[in-house]
């Protein structure tokens, strides 16, 4: 019962939605209602649910985390990632989301994005449903 | 299954305990044990578990969110609120809790909060809960 | 169907990785596939998923977050730990990871931390088992 969905960034910080590709998951299941929940099985990547509507919002957050935990700082992780780390933690490894009428039960404006920290890499999305 | 609690929220930035609510949703239902998910439907908004004894304590954190994300900055979003997109990412979308003997797990100072930052608006909650 | 697993802090801030305590928790249940909810139920004190390869991660997470959140700042809470409480709600009250054939399912380098900010003390984390 436990899914997978491929994610490919295109650099080091992204927020990919792929709120159509988990749409598209749950079409191919038959589960009326219950929850859904997306783990990545990564550390230097989050997943997040916020506005899908002006992109301008997923700038600012990539930006304002960039400000806020800059790349370049006396880390003690020598890979250059530390950043991505932290950035990782600060968002969390898993979203939960309701299921009913055999739709996601998302706001007007929200979507599930993953939160690239270190890329360009390719990415996965772990899924399982819990029915009702 | 999925039930909804309102809230209205009087300030921009504003914690607000839900907690009794949620023991009065809980009390309504007849769930011995199992999980209790809260999710948020909303973009400018989130959801946090954090000590209800001394109200200071949501004041430090919502002054302290005001400070690292700031109103005032560059952001590309032009509707005021980028930060509260910020803020909302960075508490997140849902909480779990545990239910044992029909009553909430909590930790002696826990209680549950609603994250308002882009207030005063009516804002839901919406509950599922998932048996043993 | 609750269970708790002891963690004793030595330090104010710490990053304690338990992967091998819920391994063997795991062990012991019988369950073959489904999810696994670990939850904090204390409010200076969090949870998160990070690398658990280079012992620099944890270091440099907990680094970065009391130079992003200091303990000296104007604070209303009187008791010396706003601070440990700010941190909490951005890593936040629990994790959810999956079971497949009996075993957590973790990225490569994942590794489960519980995260103290107020150490050292005697803390808890409560686990619960959902089957598919």
């Amino acid at each position: 019962m436990l899914k997978r969905l491929e994610v490919k960034t295109s650099s080091r910080v992204q927020l990919i939605e792929i709120t159509s590709q988990v749409r598209t998951f749950l079409r191919s299941e038959n589960m009326t209602s219950g929850v859904l929940i997306l783990y990545i099985p990564h550390s230097t990547c989050g997943i997040t649910i916020n506005e899908n509507a002006d992109p301008a919002v997923k700038e600012d957050i990539l930006s304002f985390l960039d400000t806020m935990v800059p790349r370049d700082h006396e880390y003690r992780h020598v890979e250059g990632n530390a950043d991505a780390h932290i950035k990782a933690s600060l968002l969390g490894s898993s979203v939960t989301v309701f299921v009913e009428s055999s739709a996601l039960v998302l706001g007007t404006w929200q979507g599930i994005f993953l939160a690239e920290f270190d890329g360009p890499r390719k990415r996965s999305v772990l899924l399982k449903l819990l029915p009702d």
